[in-house]
């Protein structure tokens, strides 16, 4: 079985080294041989860690009739777009770690591949097969829920901040450092990495249709060390979380950071690995664990589609054979959301303050839970006072944020966080 | 596609109910209709949970026609291998949930299975899909390890007896109030239910032949709170373990109580839940959990492969299309277990004993790493004494435990333990 790897970066390199690194193995596995003959490069010059002939010219890649399956790793979401298409339209498989090409064409994708294999392990969690899990693994239950731990950027920092006492902008510092974190790490800190996987997870459970804009998505940069505090002092990390749920007809999809209590299974996974904990009604709760990310663990995801492939297996590609009807779950709007809430807020310490604040909420239906104002040692003007409330509605929520912004005893920006149980 | 189920105890009456009860699902996600339509009991007049027509004549329902997938879930090992084989002989599918007939049949089970679909993710570690983890999430991997923690019942007692401070024996009554343990629990606490698992495992990560017989079992009976103490003092947890990991050319497999690092993600697995650690040479650290026992949650696993059957999805059974040769791998002799170990040693308070004992360890090649001799604030004749070594060779182990127990300042029989890090 022939393979033509489009894109050789720190992945494409680990899959053509492992293929023939583990070659005796994963042909005793698959049943044939699993060959890497070609990769392709934008730039031919720059030195690649991997030994398979390179070329610059993707056409004459796909023109070719040798090639069995192609590995996309281009990046990007239009130009992969593109190339994938026409390869399917050829009848080629396809296997690709390409989650925002996922996140905006599965639904397309799956119907150009309805007769051609198609894999995607690789796009979500890096070497934790979720894929596998949700499509085959616990393909007899109703997903109840959906909760991922999908970027290690974020959870390396979050970590740090948690268990070194470490400041956001030393956490993510020292990330960029190690190579977690990008020179720009918005995409990963802001949740959107998070949101893409989310929305792939979500069409293999509940059938989601919708785009990465159509959810809340909400990142890590606001959290301080006050956070952390209250957080360790309320027996809860801090982690940001991939929320997937059915909530009547509708499907909750959600990425924040959340207050999740320190003794579940997903508030044990530190650093930067990832894990996505599911619930099925059949099943109960599970959890799958592992690195997220990295060339070789990723590399693990794109060969374990090839020996599918080679194995001459044909997964209906986002878990449905027929009738495709049931993939059409509506997204629930984000103000329906209900959940229970964190605030941390900087006010004037002054008498009536407190007052005025829980008259405030008890107006817009939130019922606190918890509260925590830390003693004034340092005969501030200012105080900070954190509360919780019990399940309230997110609509609520968002305007009772809205109205405390416009208050003058209200010093910075109130900061809200979801607390997840 | 219509299913017999022979057996209709727990599993059985959940499999035909999860069936009927999300059979709109499972039709969508598997392109049939699955149908429960006859279920074999030993005795008819018991009540069952479950609505299917029932009838204790197994051999009518082997010769019918209508039937194309068989699940079994009738317990033991002889006759269900005599069933399962005239099943497969006849060219009809199976799926079965009995760990003891893959245990002693996998091979033989694989040969008559060559063109048939056999299905038995419902035999390791419950809703876990754990066999799909090995055999195609992490195909493309050399398996280094797997660690798994594999009875609910041990577990069970175990995190009683670290989190509450219970002794083994009302930690066990409690555990067959509860339900989680048998009348009769030696299956589950002596170590032997675990081994039945890590045998399958085994051989879809290494090929490896060999009987539950054939390997290192011990039980957590012998677990006190002393040990306890001294794990908790260590910053460790105690464990039921099942271990397999290549060493140069032999497979190293072992099922026991083991010693194991407060920070190690197994190490946070509590109450009845299962999990499997595995590292593979790509994908790195990988840890799959879950509940590992229970009606509903074993059902989840048997439908899944139900659904693989529907979907015209055919695996390797153990995981290898050919050569079947690399199936070939030979366990490690006992004695050439190499690991640290524990010991918890009861002796008479005087002097020079401990001396002896060191000189008894260094003369065996035995070198110690820790220490712990608690105060005898009772004034008691006896001391207990607490030690760990560096990695050591298990003969030597044993030689040590061998002449300690004929010594007569040494009181009560010597315990052991492995520690693994």
């Amino acid at each position: 079985m022939n393979v033509a790897i489009l894109g050789v970066g720190t992945v494409g390199a680990e899959v053509a080294n492992i293929l023939i690194k583990n070659q005796k193995l994963i042909t005793a596995r698959s049943g044939k041989e699993i060959k890497p003959i070609i990769g392709v490069v934008r730039n031919l010059n720059k030195p690649r860690n991997t030994t398979i002939p390179l070329t610059d010219d993707i056409q004459s890649v796909i023109n070719r009739d040798d090639i069995d399956v192609y590995v996309e790793l281009m990046g990007g979401v239009n130009e992969p777009y593109r190339v994938v298409s026409e390869i399917l339209k050829r009848g080629k498989a396809v296997v690709t770690a390409n989650k925002a090409l996922l996140a905006y064409h599965r639904f397309k994708l799956q119907n150009l591949a309805c007769d051609t294999p198609f894999g995607f392990e690789a796009s979500v969690a890096g070497g934790i097969p979720i894929i596998k899990v949700l499509r085959e693994g616990l393909s007899a239950n109703h997903i109840l829920s959906i909760n991922g731990i999908m970027n290690g950027t974020s959870n390396y920092i979050l970590t740090s901040m948690m268990n070194g006492g470490v400041k956001f902008e030393d956490a993510l510092k020292k990330a960029q450092e190690l190579g977690y974190a990008e020179a720009d790490p918005t995409f990963d800190i802001g949740g959107f990495d998070t949101a893409h996987k989310l929305l792939i997870l979500a069409s293999i459970a509940y059938g989601v249709h919708g785009n990465p804009e159509d959810i809340l998505i909400e990142g890590i940069e606001r959290i301080t060390k006050e956070d952390i505090f209250f957080a360790n002092d309320f027996e809860y990390v801090i982690k940001l979380l991939a929320i997937a749920k059915r909530v009547s007809d509708k499907i909750e999809l959600r990425v924040h950071p959340a207050l999740v209590p320190k003794d579940k299974m997903i508030a044990k996974v530190d650093g930067v690995m990832n894990a996505v904990s599911v619930i099925g009604d059949a099943v109960g709760e599970t959890m799958f664990y592992g690195p997220g990310a990295g060339g070789s663990a990723t590399a693990s995801a794109v060969i374990s589609d090839l020996i599918d492939i080679a194995r001459e297996i044909k997964f209906p590609m986002l878990g449905y054979k027929a009738p495709l009807e049931i993939m059409q779950a509506e997204l629930l709007e984000q103000d329906k959301i209900r959940t229970k809430y964190y605030f941390r807020l900087k006010v004037e310490d002054k008498v009536g303050v407190l007052a005025k604040i829980t008259n405030l909420m008890s107006e817009n239906n939130l019922s606190i839970d918890s509260f925590l104002q830390k003693p004034n040692i340092k005969k501030e003007d200012d105080a900070t006072l954190f509360f919780t409330t019990h399940t309230s509605l997110e609509a609520d929520v968002k305007r009772v944020m809205g109205i405390l912004k416009e208050q003058e005893f209200v010093k910075d920006e109130p900061f809200m966080m979801r607390i997840e149980s």
